[in-house]
């Protein structure tokens, strides 16, 4: 039996080959502790600030203002919680938006535990925040607003350069979770005038495990975690050498294969959407049709519940929407904040693809969906 | 040329070939999310839950009472920062030894920024707490104590079970960073009576980028990051699954090789003594002559510097103290702790072996060490 089609890229990719090939010396020989005087140390020091190199290549930053951490939610905690804590002294109150990934609204929600403000900010049918309602929420004493680039579920594209622009307008720092976007599009710092900005390893084929958070240099933060001076003394902890050389190699591989892998990933993504348009009378489209990620398909299978489709289609892997499932088994948080009707949320599933995506694997996905879906509203 | 010997194991080992086999899956085919609901994600659940019985195996804990970490240091922030939370109704003093890792060392320093009392118990010329110093300390509002097993710098083990049932009689929880014990020695939290237990990856041939806490069932604790509900609520973002089985697989492959191993380092450990007490007269041992760790020697070379001792020694790979330097170029703060003088301290070098070491290995180190010693103090 052929495994299942892997149609969940934006849950967790796999290792691209090329990466785990860079990787393979700092998993044998090159064992050292990145913090050691000695031979094995300087070998590894020095592959930690190649990989920082690269990746900090990938968004348009300096090397040193990446900052790596062991995931993304970990990076999103430092963002949020780290600079809520050095400017506290300014103002108590953050805004985010009602799409974000639990690693965002986690912090959020426990800064509100801790007295502060939250402003939530409403999105559209598409999933977007509109800079008017950014505008109309920004205080005098707003010190950070975090709205995620793309999001996970749905893939719709924020507007970050007009959200960002207003906010550091108004003097407020702007974070960014890009976990879901860099490797897919052209992620620049530059281009989005954000102040942080969180990377995720595992959603751009690096390992698991590691993630990396951009900190504009001069901007204020203050570790979250604490003990040794690694990282600049803003996030302690002796270095996964091994991941952090994947994600470095990834990173390079990610800026070599843009913008081919886009228009490629495009392609077979409105192909797997037309077939399945072609098959399923009534397939609805979630999320924004044009300012979407490449490689999503978040779609609505009329009269069924996506899960049960997915149940029933073991030879698809696929989910429902953010595999840090934060609402359990209920409706997904950010279709909800969309305005979909609950009969809509709960046809809703995830279709994500990406390099390692074939012509086959989008056919065979589309046909297994579509006769589960046929075999469900059979009378 | 040969590589130089490796003698600085306590700062980091190499991943064990057998656990290195054990990962090889999880870095390739065996990609899936351990959150996701479908095949690939069954899969990997299935492995973090083989490893979580591993650790626990090791420390003979529950594997519901094991939480993975993205590093020791992350670990014990968790054990210290999310126990303070969790019991700050009950008072707001805490207590630790004066020889902490920076590890403990942070967080408690972040408390008192809170504050909270910090009460530094004082150790013995062998850095050891005696219990009758820490039963002067305990008060009423006194929360949880963290002494760590055994140290780092100079191999002490600290007498836990008699520190541990003072702390627990007191109503207060107790925690230990085993990060350097667990598998060079039984590490058993029965035994040691404690309710949160620290241990890392990459100092027993599991990689960089993996830690665990021991958290005994019932013992109040909060998160320190937020985000989904991996690990119990209690340590979101996405679980670096092929680390955590390397973890177990090193788990499992310690549990094995104890107690021969112990024998064997200890044997080791004390011929690399007794060559180089022959070779430098005036050699000092630091730490506890008995209750040590059996593969750490921590030896003041009289007359010399121990960090410029290592720098004309490239053939020797080891180092004057943490590699975590928290003191930067100044003097070990567990040296200076221990009373001892300037001098000693200064001429301190910390060797450690481990599981692949040789014989060619110490007599090769203890003989470059001495021959650079001789050049050193040659008038």
């Amino acid at each position: 039996m052929n495994p299942p089609v892997y149609l969940d890229y934006n849950a967790t990719t796999p290792i691209d080959p090329h990466v785990l090939e860079a990787m393979r010396p700092w998993l044998g020989a090159g064992f050292g502790n990145p913090s050691s005087d000695h031979a094995y140390g300087r070998q590894a020091r020095e592959a930690v600030a190649l990989a920082r190199a690269q990746v900090a290549a990938l968004i348009g930053a300096q090397p040193g203002e990446i900052l790596f951490t062991g995931c993304a939610t970990e990076a999103n905690n430092l963002a949020i919680l780290g600079a809520a804590r050095a400017l506290r002294g300014r103002g108590r109150h953050v805004i985010a938006s009602a799409v974000e990934h639990p690693a965002v609204a986690g912090p959020m929600a426990h800064l509100r535990d801790q007295a502060w403000e939250v402003t939530v900010l409403d999105v559209d049918a598409y999933g977007r925040v509109s800079p008017a309602t950014l505008a109309a929420a920004l205080r005098d004493d707003t010190v950070l607003v975090s709205v995620m680039h793309a999001n996970n579920e749905v893939g719709t594209l924020q507007p970050i350069a007009e959200l960002a622009a207003l906010a550091r307008r108004r003097g407020a720092l702007f974070h960014t979770d890009a976990a879901q976007s860099a490797g897919k599009l052209p992620v620049d710092v530059a281009a989005l005038g954000v102040d942080l900005l969180t990377l995720a390893g595992h959603k751009c084929y690096a390992p698991k495990g590691v993630g990396a958070l951009f900190v504009r240099e001069g901007t204020s933060l203050e570790p979250i975690l604490f003990g040794a001076g690694h990282e600049r003394g803003l996030r302690p902890g002796t270095e996964n050498v091994p991941h952090i050389v994947g994600f470095g190699a990834a990173a390079a591989l990610a800026l070599r294969r843009l913008p081919a892998l886009t228009e490629r990933l495009r392609g077979q993504r409105d192909a797997l959407h037309a077939r399945l348009a072609a098959a399923v009378p009534g397939l609805a489209l979630n999320g924004h049709p044009d300012e979407r990620l490449p490689n999503t398909l978040n779609v609505s299978f009329p009269r069924v519940s996506g899960r049960e489709l997915l149940a029933r289609t073991p030879s698809v892997a696929a989910s429902v929407g953010s595999a840090c499932h934060a609402e359990a088994a209920g409706v997904s948080g950010v279709l909800g904040a969309m305005g979909l009707t609950a009969a809509r949320a709960q046809g809703a599933v995830r279709l994500s693809i990406g390099e390692p995506t074939t012509e086959t694997d989008i056919g065979r996905g589309a046909d297994a969906l579509a006769a589960t879906w046929r075999a469900l509203v059979a009378p």
